[in-house]
């Protein structure tokens, strides 16, 4: 429990009785973010702050323990992955297939929302995903950054035969790699200014790297055409401006990576090339395909996994994700 | 004949024989465009420099007075609006059905291709359109503008129901509205800061109108709802954020207007709202549905011209646009 | 209330309370569709066979009564139109913006659900949608039509330009041209086999028409061009033939009139045209469109109604849509 | 040369020099495809009829021995996989990126265009694709029946997470399949009733497979759900209707294989589910992706080889396809 940064405390609360349309969940995995890690350090992320003791940890997997009156879908022992953001059942925005846009959405860990961080939580059956026995606590807990990747090549519209290229080479910009891989792209070629990333990301799907800070750097996969699709995920106003330079006419533009508040758009790129550029704010729909991707093994979220902790050890989970190597650091509470 | 910013001259040429597939044509309207005006004055745009002797102009309409030998569909004395950007036949964008894109379009008046404020030119036949008699010469000639406004809510996606903002009520700006009327939109709200052309707005498609530089603007059209589209004709930052800033989550943005060299985007508002944003470069495929609506009715192109001119006046045609109450000026050579 | 065929009975009922989510609404006008006629003359649709006495009637419009305790956004007077189908809150449809397709959802007069032929009933706020003055009360139950034309259009991806063929000119047919000629179609042409019914359609967003069983019947609306788009409202299989015989290389077909069992599509004509082929099932997300089409003018519903009864006339009601020019009954509790 | 059913002839011509955009090509590699063995068994193709001696062959490679006086892009020695079908430059539909469906299209081995069962052809140096090393002269040849799958794929939008059934196991099956899986299908059935073929589709991208004819036939590859795509490459009505049966609600069809001229469409499904149907014919912009997969070794073409014949052998080719096991023969003059 967050009380102000770098401040932690475990509390001991009564364990919650799931509504009719709930699950109570005994928490085995929880994946830390970026973003866990930004609210510990600076209890805010921009317009989100937290103001009175918070739960961090929005990545969880359990074990289910009781079952609400009206859900008739699960059942106790099931192992589960929570998808963390719950919408308004009829808003418009569900309606229209895009509930992680609700603005009534409640989300783990934003807030005033409690995270997972914890024992147990109660969460509605119908975002809470059985998992198979294939896909291990961990990976189960790792759907979520994984529903990011899944997102970001969605909403680029990757079909087969693009040439993707990928800004960032952290554990999302992995991800959004081997699901542009898996998406039908035959070029994903990975840019960071880490050279032990850029050797990471060649077993994630990369078929080709570039130090983002070389120059001249490489000319594209096919000589004389450029990148058909630009996935940001670095946050970074360079990465991103060099990248759309590579593109060609009609290329697309999205921007996963968060940090960058402005990002100084080169007009006449744009329209002489006719670029798209969007952005995306999570993911919705998308944990059955995540799901499919481990059990297939064609997506190996446990090689993710650098660092494991308990409880206790929050705070050095918080932390993990800044030491050479590392990329997920998991809590088992 | 443009030799150096302000330096026009007439100059007298032969007239050349059409190829096997062009046709010949006498030109019986031209309209002028802003970068027609900007070459007039600044002897470049951007990249593209009048280094030798330029003639301008690149919105013609005209007669067929000669067909070359293996042209079958077209034949002397029929009317035609051309289409003043021919690409390279068997190019990989032109094949994608982007011709407009290639790279070696040869598009008039574009330095070193010679525009239309002249008495004769050949051109290709697939590209001189053939126009019913509903439609006058400077209505052909402004079927060049018409494009642009088409282009712009395709690219935008425009549908029943869409809600939209056109910012700029210059005449891009009202064909924009009136295309976006036509393609579905139920609200186009137009915005500018001048009074008078936000009334002229009212008469193009428009369903509402604000003053672009007022505080506090109002709400949208439907309150508690934002825009779903806005499409800027402005090239001003300032509008541009502004919009944006109107937008429903989802929304799409379309930069028409040229002006701005670079936009600073705000990134999170991007991906909150999953806004998509791009940009069009002329236009393809657009001449039929143009020729149509005007036929129909839905578009009074005519009322546009607020000065004609000879090509003896061509320098009076460049400026005439600065004047008040100026929409469009046509050269009638 | 429908025991069996063409028996009908009023019942008393006590008015039931709304639940949390839920208004309570006195019911002012409901229309009649062909489908309850379907199950009045057959007591059956399909595998949607009537069992116990049912009540008909799936187009209502009414006045808040009560609100439920957790409804925030509705209060009592404000008057409403009613969306029938009522999906599950977080079924897989629904999350995907397809809720019309939900196998669970619930929508009344299709057995065992009641439907509005009734002076109360209980409906989830979320689907009351608020309608203002400018619409009657009888143009308020009419938005259910309203809806299948939108539905239809958005189906076939109707934008500006297309060259529609409407097949059908009864009450769907006239509302489904009317939508296709709002979302950009610039030809409407509308065919069916009753010359009373051609003359409507000139009144409802017709730009021609023809006789369907006219032998050679005329070329499409440009000489040489085919029809963009079908949309069939007859359920008849001569008439989607020839509407597709006469469609232009990717052209699109929704089906949205039922009747034809089988149709028996021609293979080779599919496939060297590339034509697309569709079919709708109701509508979703179309309310605030469908309010917005009324609201501005540009749709006329109470033009559509031809007869009007009460509760007790409910027998008349239904079958008054077989005499001579009539469109829509529509019954005022 | 063909002169008449099953009568085959070899004759001497003088080779062609090329036109200005023109290479003349010297022949190494020609697969055989089915529609060649139609018309060398009966004559015709529908409406294409052998009226005058005809050289079958349409899925060529070779070696540019001579290149037109403009064109600079390609040069004595390369090796190139020739795309059969070369449309009118400025046609509609090749303005429109569907240059296919151009009715002017001139494509080899179909009366009255000759095909490539030759030494040498002079083929416009646009759709003469030059191929890498790593490509052997029938991989080469073969990207055309390649081409078929990436435009079956495309057709059907299939994204990363679709579940898709292949009907039908010949050649053309085993590359749908196998673009289906590089385009991000995660399941990837294949369905014949013929033993043989369902184990060899277990080497071509194929996730699972069962007999058609079986009574009953399993589920599908996740249980509940349904697939979200049918690709038909049998042509068979009897695949295509149990396809259709067990598709999910919104799920889509693409007709590929040729054979059944009617289908009986069941309407109701159609509508119930809002199923997408389909056809394609033949492909457009698909060298480069086909060339790229084949390239990085994701498609191995060479494989599909089953007999090689001379020029003095083409009726062995011609009919080599019925043999058990047999799936691609090539022509090597």
């Amino acid at each position: 429990m967050l009380r102000a940064p770098h401040q932690l405390e475990i509390q001991e609360r009564s364990v919650q009785h799931p509504g009719p349309h709930e699950v109570l969940i005994r928490i085995t995995s929880v994946g830390v973010c970026g973003s866990d890690t930004h609210y510990y350090e600076h209890g805010r992320i921009g317009d989100f702050v937290v103001e009175k003791p918070l739960i961090l940890g929005h990545e969880p997997a359990g074990v289910i323990v009781a079952v609400g009156s009206d859900v008739h879908d699960r059942h106790v022992g099931q192992r589960v992955s929570l998808e963390p953001g719950i919408p308004q059942p009829f808003s418009s925005q569900t309606l229209h297939g895009q509930y992680n846009l609700d603005p009534a959405v409640r989300f783990f860990a934003t807030p005033p929302i409690d995270g997972v961080f914890c024992e147990y939580v109660t969460h509605p059956a119908a975002f809470s995903h059985p998992v198979p026995d294939a896909l291990s606590d961990d990976a189960a807990a790792l759907l979520e950054p994984l529903s990011v990747g899944i997102s970001a090549v969605r909403a680029a519209g990757v079909i087969l035969g693009d040439r993707v290229l990928v800004a960032g080479a952290g554990p999302v910009g992995l991800l959004v790699a081997q699901c542009a891989r898996l998406a039908g792209a035959l070029d994903v070629v990975v840019t960071d200014t880490r050279d032990d990333r850029l050797d990471t990301a060649m077993n994630y799907g990369a078929t080709g790297t570039f130090r983002a800070d070389n120059e001249p750097s490489p000319e594209g996969p096919v000589p004389g055409r450029g990148y058909t699709v630009l996935l940001d995920a670095s946050g970074a106003e360079p990465a991103i401006l060099a990248g759309m330079q590579r593109l060609a006419p009609g290329g697309r533009v999205v921007l996963v990576g968060m940090g960058a508040d402005v990002l100084r758009l080169p007009v006449p790129l744009v329209q002489e090339r006719q670029l798209h550029l969007t952005g995306i704010f999570r993911y919705a729909n998308t944990w059955d395909t995540a799901i499919r991707m481990v059990e297939q093994g064609h997506v190996d979220l446990d090689s993710l996994v650098t660092s494991r902790h308990g409880l206790d050890d929050v705070a050095a989970a918080l932390t993990a994700g800044t030491r050479p190597g590392a990329l997920k650091a998991v809590v088992n509470p």
